[in-house]
């Protein structure tokens, strides 16, 4: 290969690289099956709307979190939820506190889960989509066919909302 | 009394009143014996830093919460926490879900902890002020004068604070 041929091929093979990486910083959110609901941007800095805990075999501790539209929506005791309303479920593995033996902390994070209420895209499921997250990644179709139809059974009255806003 | 008499004194009760009620808005909020502590603006709607479980005879779940100081702080492991950090520890009963057999969730609200970091105003607590609530008021001061030694046996090393942030 010729000197000049050799820079125009490490050129190249750099540019291809660069336009790589661009690409990988516009991916969009591995979306969730059946609904296409993402993880939403900086959940982990929104507020509390109650912790809760779960016996085994989950044994776990979780948190229901909001954005500003949910947090309105509940101390305002607006229902049905409004558009725009997410809701944002987070778990831990329980684990024994180190400095108090009768604590429990989070251990290592379980599932994320995700309902987002838009009345048009999910008409079909009461207004909500769901998403099921493990480690960033959506679960499968399986699971994510299965939510609505317990949040259906058991608190259909409730816009199908099983937290409340902690006191 | 002569009828002007009595517009005259209703409308001196009237003017009291009123400035009592002016008074009351502008009144300061309650504060901790020893430290001057307040349950801080706002903090029912606080980022969640970690939830945690209380075993008997408490039996409660709590929340630990942190102002935008708080948080950048756990999120960039900056240790000692800046001054104008504030953490807000909520608790409640922990009571079975009516919803799911497995599941407990907040019932009554207990206590609301608070610790403030100044470390000019607070330097002979390592810098923290604490505060414990209970339905708005603060407990006493025999109360307050164990915060610091509790926290100091346990956590020295990390800077006088319980909490992980949740992963």
């Amino acid at each position: 290969m010729k000197p000049m041929h050799a820079v125009a091929l490490l050129v190249a093979v750099a540019a291809v690289a660069l336009i790589a990486t661009a690409r990988g910083g516009e991916e969009p959110p591995p979306a969730a099956p059946v609904f296409g609901v993402t993880l939403p941007d900086g959940y982990r800095d929104w507020p509390l709307i109650a912790p809760a805990q779960e016996a085994a075999p989950f044994d776990e501790l979780r948190a229901v979190v909001g954005n500003a539209v949910a947090m309105r929506a509940f101390r305002d005791h607006q229902r049905p939820f409004p558009d725009g309303t997410v809701l944002v479920k987070r778990a831990w593995k329980r684990v024994p506190s180190p400095d108090f033996a009768s604590a429990s902390i989070p251990g290592g994070a379980t599932t994320v889960q995700v309902m987002v209420k838009d009345s048009r895209r999910y008409a079909a499921t009461g207004g909500w989509g769901y998403g099921r997250f493990i480690d960033g990644q959506p679960v499968d179709e399986a699971q994510h066919r299965t939510c609505h139809a317990c949040h259906a059974a058991r608190v259909k009255d409730r816009d199908y909302v099983f937290t409340h806003l902690a006191p």
